[in-house]
């Protein structure tokens, strides 16, 4: 026996020599929200993972401060283990950000708080490290996961209400889109150029009968193109009770229209559309609660605060289980997440929605270009070894000195917004 | 992108090119249970899997008439498909599965009879590929699964009341057990050549009384090994609460001890210890009304009916999530299962319960000696590439012949028992 464990080391151990972590920072357009306004720049942490037999794995999350500070406490503690052992992988960073007493760095403005922090910080290390044992066994990480069940992976158009440029900045090219004609036209763009099946709104910004006016004049202009309605839980229980009557028939799902898993269950016993979350089903240990009170249907997974993909890959065999609906989130990010969620959508059959992304306001990045590309509005799955992208260190200088320079360290939708109106306030629910 | 896929492919493929399904018969006790009394031979159906690179791959299950016809209408299927698209592979099968019209074949003699026939059929073939895919990288299947967290995986002695011998036959070695005196002797034994650090006894066989009875005497004899109790079902839940309350604090888990979601139910809001099921929830369809019930603390897994290593994951991250106690059941099986059932204990970190098997009262096999072992009632986890054992052609020749030999088609406990005792009658909840 241990004739064979040491071969079985010398043939195929794959031990982390190095692990770094790089925060970036690039241009994002000024997208409105419920809580606020994106900053000039999104923050991401670039994570690479280096073994001794040479190979690397890449990984991306986000970058606010307690989030990095988490991030290289770590990276540390992974020199030495193997990147097929995700189990301890895993255990070790448990165990180490447990012992960390810094706070905040959800990195996502405050919207989602109650994720699993070792979830969190563990998503990038094994992305990282499928990366590497995808290029180990030259395989494309999908086959890590169960082998792909389609080609290509639908996304949906992920529309913003948008001021025309960032203040004191010359106009971006997608202008201004503040009423319902200014989304239509965003929408048109957006479908024209990349071919999306689906639409999803960013709302919770406006007046909830200025969006439902949005989306019923994206429902007159694409009269085929399933919708979707994402508040971020800005309506009480009787605001979203109103907004689901009149948009009865119109969008496949309402994502998140007030906060909690009880205001969501009093929502749900009437509505008539399903309802999604990506709010109040965040972590592992919402999901008890959320089956028992009935309180959504659609579970969007995003494998950043959900744990990586192995633990996404549960996530969607538990929402199979239980009767929900999949579907999957976004937040601001580059090429190394969006080939992490293809290859995961590719090999997760229950997951039956468009995906969403933010792809058309992303304009740098820190990948090669050409591993990905949208046609019809999906992402062919790629083939080759690992996740199938590659960094591109100049890209990947760059961006960390805009990191360095832009003065940005954690992301603060709120405070933007705050500098630009002095009025506003971050209340929720808002209506 | 196209010429990556061809290199991948040509690099690393492993297409399907032979599936092989061999009944085999291998002698068994006369152990007794609640629904009649193992036969003279248990049959197991043998999947060997082999790939255009030479690859072989192997995976055991039962060897029911209707199961074996399922079988090899899968296996059939399988020719052409990569031994990495298990999703693909459990498509296929599950497509095919539901064209057939042959009904039963379940292989535990009627105890469990609604687990998910997909499942079930899928289940060896997927323990196949998956050793081909460890040999196809060189690394242990544990690593498929998220990479071992135990160097050994402990196991429980597993007490039955049998017959001295099958009727006819000569006294096999370990004798008679019909009483508590029998089984402490039976015990003692197991636990002396095993080391075992866990009792499980298979009840259901004699009047409650008497086993309650037979659980003290262990519980004297060996005071701090975690008992288990298992009647199959065959009490109603007054009686269930009867004995709940005669064995509090004296087992770990009580498994089975009525029938159904409902029953079970009522037995848990009084029982003081964890109740165990294999028999109501048995397939993901039974997790989500177990859970809104509250009727079981403790699932035991089986990767036979789960539909293999990485479902039974899923069944593990299941309950995890939902707060549900995991342990691991076990049928009568030999080498090949005991080496897959080691894998998948090994990476499920939230197996803390010793696992069941049949192990000490099988005499024969089908794979060469030597790879599996027990040191201090654990089984150190093989760490060669793919499961690590290897089919010894010979000895399965031979337990192919004594399959057609023996006359035995479908797992018959009570049709067995009826043969010797004409007065019997399997009727649940006995008592
Ligand atoms: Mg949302
Ligand atoms: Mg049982």
């Amino acid at each position: 026996m241990s004739a064979t464990r040491s071969t079985a080391a010398s043939r195929s151990s794959q031990t982390i020599t190095d692990v770094r972590v790089t925060p970036v920072a690039f241009a994002d357009p000024p997208l409105l929200n419920t809580v606020g306004v994106h900053q000039p720049y999104a923050l991401r942490a670039i994570v690479q993972v280096h073994t001794e037999r040479g190979l690397a794995g890449v990984g991306e999350t986000y970058a606010d401060t307690a989030h990095l500070i988490r991030l290289e406490a770590a990276a540390r503690e992974l020199i030495g283990l193997d990147a097929f052992a995700l189990n301890q992988v895993r255990a070790v960073i448990d165990e180490r950000v447990s012992q960390l007493t810094v706070t905040g760095g959800d990195g996502v403005a405050g919207m989602i708080t109650t994720a699993s922090t070792t979830d969190r910080v563990f998503s990038p290390f094994e992305v990282a490290c499928l990366d590497i044992q995808g290029k180990a066994i030259g395989r494309p990480v999908s086959d890590l996961l169960g082998g792909a069940v389609r080609d290509s992976v639908p996304f949906s158009a992920y529309l913003f209400y948008k001021w025309a440029a960032h203040p004191g900045a010359v106009e971006d090219d997608w202008g201004e889109a503040l009423d319902p004609a200014g989304l239509v036209r965003q929408a048109r763009r957006m479908l024209d150029e990349y071919g999306f099946t689906a639409i999803k709104l960013k709302g919770g910004v406006f007046h909830p009968d200025e969006e439902i006016a949005a989306i019923k004049a994206l429902r007159a202009e694409f009269p085929d193109v399933p919708l979707r309605l994402d508040p971020n839980a800005a309506w009480t229980v009787d605001t979203s009770l109103r907004v689901a009557a009149e948009l009865e028939g119109v969008v496949e799902y309402l994502e998140d229209p007030t906060p909690g898993l009880d205001g969501m269950a009093e929502v749900a016993t009437e509505a008539k559309m399903p309802l999604a979350t990506n709010m109040c089903v965040v972590a592992f240990g919402h999901l008890k609660p959320a089956v028992v009170k009935d309180s959504v249907s659609v579970v969007l997974s995003d494998h950043h605060y959900w744990g990586g993909l192995q633990r996404s890959r549960l996530l969607g065999g538990i929402c199979e289980t239980f009767g929900l609906g999949l579907s999957m989130h976004s937040n601001s990010h580059l090429g190394i997440s969006l080939a992490a969620m293809v290859h995961l959508a590719a090999a997760t059959p229950n997951l039956t929605y468009a995906c969403d992304t933010h792809w058309p306001w992303k304009t740098e990045d820190v990948v090669k270009p050409g591993a990905l590309r949208f046609e019809g509005g999906a992402v062919p799955v790629p083939t080759g070894p690992g996740l199938g992208v590659e960094i591109d260190d100049d890209a990947l200088a760059e961006l960390h000195k805009q990191y360095l320079d832009c003065g940005i360290r954690d992301r603060d939708d709120t405070g933007y917004m705050k500098s630009v109106d002095p009025t506003f306030e971050n209340t929720a629910p808002r209506w």
